[in-house]
């Protein structure tokens, strides 16, 4: 049998896989002689062997449990059920990856009948022994006999009515114990049988009831939100009890060493006096913040500051502590690496560097690029005067705007139906997760920056206020009393969770800016770097942010945004519609001025960089009108009497034009170089205003390198003969004046066909686009537009797909494809220039990808430009 | 400077390639002693050289002609232009493949009026003579100067109207002189010049025009249809002339060594007296049948019979030869094999190895696959007793049944626009080559079996009817008189090529039997191939029939279209609205009894053999009503006013619920496992049915082994679980009955990303079958029902494909996809078995391909299963 049970000074802080990351740090601080309550820990190990056999604890687990419990008792001079010196438990879980509030706990376990007195007798404090058997008695019934939290809040609540009480502080020895009494009713009547009194038997219900927590549904959302596996088991820590309700020398805290809003360097926290852990965080009370604990118990504060630094420094990175303090005592029951928003993130790494630390590159591996999204949205205009309804904690920072819900699953509901949608609660609970998850951002009336709603928004970096006790908050009614004014579910309110700041109505938004340290991360990432980072962009103001951002070009400028302008799609259907080649050429004619322009302004945004444009790609219909809101139209027309004979013909004539152009799977039809080998005018007037474009921005003293890019590839002779087109209108343009302009053509490789006989096409090719959503389609046989709704999300839930393709590259299928494309493509040109222009260009795993295959570079939108900077770094680390 | 001019006695047979086919046989002719008219070959290499140049003959080569003329002067003891003594020649085309009337011919060359008045006095025959210059200014002008045909045409007819003359044969000395001036006179009003008197100068230019015609219209409509390569070019053959038009004892004819149509082993042919070669061919006068000519010229006859015999023997293949015989003398013109109908060739092969002329091998390698196709189409029924409205010549088997048309273009236009036709004319010429390509049948009015209607007819397979003689086709009118009956253009008729009968309106057909011959090639293929054949079908009808033809199994049993039955739509589409499980799996329980029927007559049909079955693969909504119609009447409803309000809103609830299911790109869409895996009730019930019915057809003694397919798989872990509830549901049926049922289950390899992850789909396979119609589609990313409409045929006039990828496998791209999935599959289960059942099962080069990668077996439709059987042979002969 293995070793399934550690004491604390048997483990450190490198057995997380075994101890859970709670049982290693309990376990390290135990060694470095940190006070530490005795207790030991229940490995991950044991609790995949439960659900291996069934749920069940084997014997030789058993035993080894019993066994440290002695040794427990020993330690502590205390013995569990001992009515003359009774050992309390606190029974925690603690998984490899910290999964905050997503399992369960137990606290106060050994309490009965007996131990009460015992306890009473030996403290000389009835009413903290009764808070604490209370407490026992609804966690454990909550947790193990799966009675709900509320039938035991509203006995409190009675209570507290009864004598005119507002908090539980005033409570008293004698309320408690009626409420005991009353609990321990509420138990036998829900169970049939009494509250359990053996502490032993306590003890391995509780045990149990923390391993299969492991499954519950909220630990399993967590997990599958932030990639955790499912096999991995939860470890149980079993630590001795101590109590910060043990009156006004007494209290419990939580404390991160850095501001994890911010960054700041400086201690950030809160406690309660007199109270137990879950207090604080339940955001029941409203803490008090941790600088006031200077003034009230300046020796704990003090220890507690040089406590907090050496475990910064011990672990190199922010600590999330928890401690209580018993009759002036100081205990730490926790740390670990604090959760951060983007900002704090980035902040504190780059910090870490200054103070020696970290090293540059520790720092770029330490921050998610997917969490850096948040940093790149657009937040509230600060030029804007707003009038602000309430102000609350800035607990997670971040602008939102949505209608107002009251339940989480109204959130997830009306946001399933595209509603945005800001999720207001006094308090939040693990239960309300999927509701956090779908709402645009989270408002609170209660509880601190520490509180459950405050740590889950920003590890999701949703924009979250909490503890705005202004607002009047009632659930039944769905209303906000606030200020006079009445708000009710579906009204639209902002929020904004730098500054606190409730406002109502939307708000105007502004683009967001790189702070200092983000800009020195990103730099420091670009020397590590291989891989360059282009954007795709179709005009010059995203090009602008773009280069902001560090765009080393455009990966991809799409032409047929172009196409779309109001003021042009009249002609664009005037082109597509037309009768003859003459025809359709007068239209061509009015477009290549305005396409000129167009090419114009990117280039001068882009000077000196590339710039790859593809040509048009749509099929031609996306320009026409909507072909069943047509047919409604001609058979209204048809029907009505009175009509204008002319309107109803030119529908009908509409209409079948638009049926004639009508495709059943537009994704797979008449577009791409299909278009330009069909209708090649439509090219060269592309490909003309290209060079127009290029010659006149040249004279004006800018840099041009345009690459034109052939879309929709499938076989060489395609593109030999679309390159031919280019070739013949360069040629012509080069004719007509002495401004040369150097170019290159090449494709997008975005069919399998395409990567299969990529040797080919290389011939003809002087650099390559993998176009990977296209890919994706056609790899998979998944038409996004379709698949998204109706089979695609079914299929990463189920666990049929690990991932949506569409977001992370498919490495086997799609990714597989690239490779081949990549090598075929070098063996007929060894320096053909490779990139990647799907949105897999912007997703961290799928950058790690493309560095793996030696792209030259990937392209994203302009917003993901420094995530792009940043994962592209953290894949040349990873592959030293 | 390489040779470019052979003398006829420097070549062999084996030169096809530089002296085309018609000038190597001449040289193999001459050099075995058979009386040829001497000459030279102007070689392909020549004609590339010629293009190379910009249609310029060079200097070098034009010596070598001048040189080879010499030496025919020499040979002949004539000389080009001499009075005294003049040599004609005849310049021909000869391609490397026969092009049968599609380059240019020129006859009679070197005369002028000096050479016409000097042959006259050699000859003593004015009107040979001048028949003959009426014969070679209209073939120049029409072939170099370029004037039309017709106003020859018209200066002859209003001669013979003048002299109340009905035939040329009546036509005088005198006549022919008025012709030859006024043909001059023409000359001399279009080209402004005088018809051209120098013989060096004739030749010369006649040798250009025959180059040039490689790259006339229809010499690329055939080569295209023939997939005969651009590049080729032609040879030029200069011959010395000989006559037939030298009065009564002269005459010319053509012949086929056995019967082109039936394949009998006697000589067949057609000749005329004192005609030269082009009136048998162009059908203006109807010649006399070959036989006839064993009492005309017995000696001539018996000395033809001979040498066809021995020409036969020699090429080892059916013949087919031209001949004049000039006062009393036989001249061999021209030999080639002899195009043949698809029911000749196969008897003429399997006879040959009876012969023992052939081997085996040999007679199967000679057979076109897809020439057979002709012999699989339906047939009239000879049951029925039908009103014969005229009887013509039996030119090309098969029965059609059509609209007529009266004009090739007609032809065209009527049949894009999806109508049947058949072309009515009098006689045919090369210009009406796509109009016969269009019709489904030919019938005209003049011209025998060897004209010019017949063989194309015979080459593309088309039923055809020559000589039609009661037919008086009017084609101003568009109007056939007939029998005292009037048909118009439009008028629906029959006509049956096997018998020459003509039917009004349309007829019944009946399937297809195989020939005693066809079956005999049939078992010798079927010892030599190594490929098995399957069959697909969805019926026991289609079982059976498939069965009869040598399917040894099926490869693919669609279950959609027993869901498509009339009966059943309404209870398919019950499922497809149902609210709620329990409401689908009512109508399921409805549809079991009627799957488990289809099974059964499947199983019984196929007793003994395999039968892959593929679950229900198409989206949803093919079931329900089309949503554009629905818009309709739902808009119409809307706007009529005492419209059944119950009536509205059905069709309202319906038109939602369509629109719920309309995909964007349904291809790509949800059908496939992806519908087994969101609804498993129906994947569950179509297992259910297949066991049920194995175990009941067990019971009455008949042999089953389903192989359940589970189609659209891009995703091992999709096959995983489907495979499971094939097998859940597998140990369900057996744990009810003593009766085991043996079966595998399968999927189709149809995405790239399957044939891409093979290897880990191959663990949960038992058999991959290749569904390459899809993978073409995804491979390629075209929408099969867009694409052919759209640009894909565009795309193989323009070679930007060699071939329709739907039509013939590409290798290049979905062929590797196919092989890496075959070889990947192996790799993890070396004995996996393997098939296709697309298309491209039933198609000659793709089942070679199929044979080279090593797939086990090949399905397609019934009646393509011998023309697979015999290509599987050809494959296996190649690969030896």
């Amino acid at each position: 049998m293995n070793k399934m049970v550690f004491a604390f000074h048997e483990g450190n802080k490198d057995m997380k896989d075994i101890l859970g990351g709670k049982g290693a740090n309990l376990a390290e601080m135990t060694n470095v002689g940190l006070p530490v309550p005795p207790g030991f820990t229940i490995t991950t190990a044991a609790c995949k062997q439960f659900f291996a056999e069934g749920e069940k604890i084997t014997a030789p687990i058993q035993s080894q449990i019993e066994e440290a419990i002695k040794a427990l008792e020993l330690k502590t001079q205390k013995t569990l059920g001992d009515p003359a010196n009774p050992l309390l438990l606190s029974v925690r879980s603690g998984s490899v990856f910290s999964m905050p509030g997503m399992m369960d706990t137990i606290l106060n376990l050994g309490l009965n009948d007996d131990t009460a007195a015992g306890l009473i007798r030996l403290s000389g404090d009835e009413r903290f022994v009764l808070d604490s058997y209370r407490r026992f008695i609804q966690m454990f019934s909550d947790v193990v006999l799966g009675i709900e939290h509320y039938h035991f809040e509203s006995i409190i609540q009675r209570q507290k009515q009864a004598k005119g009480i507002q908090n539980d502080i005033e409570m008293t020895a004698a309320d408690w114990r009626l409420v005991v009494e009353a609990f321990k009713k509420l138990v036998l009547s829900k169970t049939k049988e009494p509250f359990p009194q053996d502490p032993k038997m306590q003890l391995q219900k509780a045990i149990i009831a923390v391993f299969s927590s492991w499954n519950n549904q909220r630990a399993k959302v967590y997990r599958k939100i932030n990639r955790i596996s499912d096999d991995l088991g939860t470890a149980v820590n079993i630590q001795m009890m101590v109590f910060g309700n043990l009156g006004n020398d007494s209290g419990t805290g939580v404390a991160f060493t850095r501001n994890p809003s911010t960054g700041e360097k400086k201690l950030y926290g809160e406690y309660l006096i007199n109270a137990q852990g879950e207090d604080v965080v339940a955001g029941i009370r409203t803490p008090q913040a941790i600088n006031q604990l200077q003034e009230q118990m300046p020796h704990i504060y003090q220890e507690f500051i040089q406590i907090s630094s050496r475990l910064e420094n011990h672990y190199r990175d922010m600590q999330d502590i928890e401690f209580t303090v018993e009759k002036g005592k100081l205990y730490i029951l926790q740390t670990r690496n604090g959760k951060r928003t983007a900002q704090a993130g980035v902040k504190i790494a780059v910090n870490m560097v200054e103070e020696g630390i970290l090293s540059r590159e520790d720092a770029i591996k330490r921050i998610d690029p997917d969490q850096l999204d948040q940093l790149l949205h657009r937040r509230i205009d600060t030029n804007v005067s707003l009038t602000v309804l309430a102000k609350g904690l800035p607990a997670s920072p971040g602008a939102a705007s949505g209608k107002i819900v009251f339940h989480a699953d109204d959130a997830e509901k009306w946001s399933q139906a595209g509603v945005d949608v800001i999720l207001v609660r006094p308090e939040t609970t693990p239960e309300d997760i999927h509701g956090i998850l779908a709402a645009q951002g989270i408002l609170t009336s209660r509880g601190g920056m520490t509180s459950h709603a405050a740590v889950v928004a920003r590890g999701m970096g949703k924009a979250c206020i909490c503890g705005c006790e202004e607002l009047k908050i009632d659930l039944k009614k769905k209303e906000i009393q606030v200020q006079n004014q009445l708000l009710k579910e579906g009204d639209l309110i902002s929020i904004d969770g730098s500054t606190g700041r409730v406002i109502t109505g939307q708000v105007p938004l502004m683009d967001p800016e790189l702070s200092i340290e983000f800009k020195q991360l990103l730099e420091w990432a670009d020397e590590l770097r291989t891989l360059k980072i282009r954007t795709n962009a179709d005009n010059p103001e995203d090009s602008k942010k773009a280069r902001e951002f560090g765009a080393e070009g455009i990966g991809l400028c799409r032409t047929e945004h172009m196409f779309m302008e109001a003021k042009r799609i009249p002609i664009v259907q005037q082109m597509i519609l037309a009768e003859s080649l003459e025809e359709r050429k007068l239209s061509l004619n009015q477009l290549l001025p305005m396409q000129t322009e167009d090419f114009k302004g990117i280039f001068h945004a882009m000077n000196g960089l590339p710039v790859t444009i593809r040509l048009l790609d749509p099929p031609l219909h996306e320009f026409l009108p909507n072909m069943d809101e047509l047919l409604i139209e001609v058979t209204k027309l048809n029907m009505a009497q009175d009509v204008d004979e002319k309107l109803r013909a030119e529908k009908e004539t509409l209409l079948r034009k638009v049926k004639a152009l009508h495709e059943m799977n537009p994704m797979l039809g008449h577009r791409g170089c299909r278009l330009g080998l069909m209708y090649p005018e439509i090219y060269q007037m592309q490909v003309e205003a290209i060079f127009m474009a290029a010659r006149e921005v040249i004279a004006s003293g800018v840099e041009v390198q345009p690459e034109i890019m052939i879309p929709l590839v499938g076989h060489v002779n395609e593109l030999a003969q679309m390159k031919q087109l280019v070739v013949d209108i360069a040629n012509k343009m080069q004719q007509k004046s002495d401004i040369p302009v150097s170019y290159t053509v090449g494709t997008m490789i975005e069919l399998p066909r395409a990567a299969l006989t990529a040797d080919q096409i290389a011939n003809e090719a002087d650099f390559f686009s993998f176009g990977t959503n296209d890919l994706t389609q056609t790899t998979f046989g998944y038409s996004r537009d379709d698949a998204e709704g109706k089979f695609l999300h079914a299929y990463v839930d189920q666990k049929i797909l690990s991932d949506n393709p569409f977001i992370t590259i498919d490495v086997e299928g799609v990714g597989a494809l690239v490779q081949m494309g990549v090598e075929k493509g070098q063996q007929t040109k060894p320096h053909l220039k490779t990139g990647i222009c799907g949105e897999h260009g912007g997703e961290k795993r799928s950058i790690q990808f493309c560095h793996q295959i030696g792209l030259d570079y990937v392209s994203c939108s302009p917003f993901r430009v420094p995530i792009a900077r940043l994962a592209a770094a953290q894949a040349a680390i990873a592959s030293n």
